[in-house]
């Protein structure tokens, strides 16, 4: 438990900053440990949630309380922002934790740390109270979920939150209870599949969960139709990248003024603090030598005004009409998709940050994604790691060299509002391979 | 059916407005008439939509086919947007039709036609494919809903449309069907009412009827408790107002460029043209002059960045939990409160447009609401007006002048997600209104 000595102290020390660490916390707190409570899962709620207010961004790593560390191996991220439960939860310590994901806040450190997480439709569970550093966005979802060492849990917690106490509580979130029958539901799927999103190469042990956890699914009885994200630049770059950044960062770089920034934060930040003409210019420069940062750089300089994020809220709502219609043109159940993984070296998620399309682009879509480990990095996953090149500036392979034995996971997707149906898929994938001797 | 000579006809001149009109059409069509077909009532509802392409705004007039009549009072405008089936419903000659509200565009033709409508939480009912002049908005919530002649049509068409089938055709609507048990459900209420919001003064009848109404549901065995709109002028003018023109009024000029403007928008469009520092000059000049059209006019000039609209959305999220807090101190179940009535004089609606501050409080809180007709204005209710004077500029007087005998709603309200409530309120107001003889 070294790597979390720092954890446990409460978090009163710099008032600007407090909204951006405790998201987790208060909202979760408020609605959901009642309702929990009401269930009788509250006390366990709440005692992991104060572990969860060091947590920010895609690592794990603040200016109060330094960087946490991934009980899996010392020099890999634990993955954020819910990185503190993610190595608690990895090392034992705790057994139910809950986070949101805004781009994969609590499937990237499920992934790293080789334990269970959901995250659910925007609105299935309550964010009354949930504090943010940036509140008001509307193009890109966040939204709460559990973590847990096993499936089964994410479903218990789920189906204690899932009551009519939660929605007396916060009318705002639908009566829609856990729906027993779905989850526990017998019928052959069909199960859509990819193993690159085309945007990022995924690493050699990412592509091989999903071909792994597709062939046990077939041997099931499953059918496994292969799939292809539509337009996943415009989807990750403009509508994702764009939609967190449609202030340009004004708000952020608001709540960051005149305070500490963490080292983590410093490249982005200084981005964000550019004059608009040298992003613009910069933006121009690399438009023909590295065509997606320069894109990157377009979309953080903001969308400019009212109107064009209004087009914005309009063309996140056309893109996910068009990802249903594929998806039903396909009549599928679910989605099988890689995870991100193996964990990456401490200092690289910032240097690798589009690799994450692979998670964010639930976020932009709002469908219910979950993380489930499958494998363990092997040392043949390694020697193909040499041959790896990405496919346009997204190379991560130094992030996640050195990583033999380290966990490795899938994504498992529904539609929105189908958590039954996502837990269900990730249960089963999860006793697929329990049952199932995996190859050295 | 005079008045109603010119809904007939297709709407392919002017495709630049088309988006405008429509609105109620093409997504209707798409999934809950898809929805609705499955269970039997598709092709009634599809008859009635063509009909609604007409209506615009809180009036029932376009440049294409000019001004609809209210058929009760031909000197009267039957409200909008959605008058067009106001007005055809009043006459019989319509047994269902559905409308969107984004600030009582189906309650206020419902009001002013003396026929039932709902208006149902955002997400609620389907979406998909509704088209509109203005989209992205996300400050103030556009929903689906049924419109008719009593409540148990309306409780009809929410029944068959509340399936299965539509979460299927439209995953983004969750799979919560009609809640049969709550519609008719026995159980005394706690029912909060106001007779004025305290930003218009309601006309005498529709302080009557709702006087007239809780007298009768406190008859009834339910319990009646008096309730205050919380901030009010902040709610209507900062929050729906401000929302609603958060661009500044940019898109639906854009829309109207080298278009014709119909009669009824050129008041509105002349300001949202005007320079912003004239419109500014003209703000600060009307400060105390005019303090309610200087604070709409510096609305109307928007938000200027998307950071402050960020914060708006912020803002009303705030206000909703600030609302939902004070009702579950009283512990309410609904809330009765005056619709608007008597029908506006054509032509009033633009020039009294602060009225409906009794509809867009529940589009900016996104609660589900809805019409019934109780009375009909008395020869009492048109000398009591005369001594009407409005509390700050919200003086309708003129608008409803002569009107005796018209029709006059209550508006009955539940929490998001709480139609089959509003309904069962709806349908219990109809039924003892039904029962008591009214003074004549």
């Amino acid at each position: 438990m070294g790597s979390l000595s720092k954890c446990s102290r409460p978090m009163e020390l710099f008032p600007s900053l407090r909204p951006t660490f405790p998201r987790h916390c208060s909202g979760l707190c408020s609605r959901q440990a009642q309702a929990g409570s009401e269930a009788g899962t509250g006390p366990r709620i709440k005692r992991q949630l104060k572990v969860l207010t060091q947590d920010r961004g895609f690592g794990c790593s603040n200016p109060i309380y330094g960087q946490t560390l991934n009980p899996l191996n010392l020099k890999k991220t634990p993955g954020g922002s819910s990185g503190g439960e993610g190595a608690l939860l990895a090392e034992g310590g705790s057994i139910l934790g809950m986070g949101t994901d805004t781009g994969g806040s609590i499937r990237i450190p499920a992934s790293f740390c080789g334990v269970c997480g959901l995250r659910t439709t925007g609105s299935r569970l309550s964010s009354s109270g949930v504090t943010s550093a940036v509140k008001g966005k509307k193009s890109v979802t966040t939204a709460a979920g559990p973590m847990a060492r096993d499936v089964e849990s994410l479903a218990l917690c789920l189906r204690a939150l899932l009551s009519e106490d939660m929605h007396r509580l916060d009318p705002t979130v639908p009566p829609l209870p856990f729906r027993e029958e779905v989850y526990s539901g017998k019928r052959p799927l069909r199960i859509g599949y990819y193993e690159s999103d085309g945007f990022t190469q995924p690493s050699p042990s990412m592509a091989r969960a999903v071909r792994l956890t597709s062939r046990l699914l077939q041997d099931a009885g499953h059918q496994v139709i292969p799939f292809s994200v539509p337009r996943v630049d415009y989807a990750f770059i403009h509508l994702f990248t764009g939609g967190l950044y449609a202030d340009g960062g004004a708000t952020l770089l608001e709540k960051l003024k005149w305070d500490i920034v963490d080292p983590s934060m410093k490249g982005l930040v200084s981005l964000l603090r550019l004059p608009d003409p040298l992003k613009c210019f910069w933006a121009w420069i690399l438009k023909y030598i590295d065509p997606r940062t320069s894109q990157n750089l377009e979309e953080i300089r903001g969308v400019g005004t009212p109107k064009k994020l209004w087009e914005q809220h309009t063309a996140v709502e056309e893109y996910q009409q068009e990802f249903i219609a594929k998806w039903s043109s396909l009549d599928l159940d679910v989605l099988l998709v890689p995870a991100l993984d193996p964990a990456f070296y401490i200092g690289y998620p910032a240097l690798a940050a589009s690799s994450f399309s692979y998670f964010s682009l639930f976020n932009v879509l709002n469908f219910s994604a979950g993380v489930v480990p499958v494998t363990t990095v092997t040392l043949e996953d390694e020697e193909e790691l040499a041959f790896y090149r990405g496919y346009y500036g997204d190379n991560f392979q130094e992030a996640v060299r050195g990583s033999v034995g380290l966990p490795v996971g899938v994504q498992c997707v529904a539609l929105p509002w189908e958590e039954e149906l996502c837990l269900r898929l990730m249960k089963e994938v999860e006793t697929l391979v329990k049952n199932q001797r995996e190859p050295k």
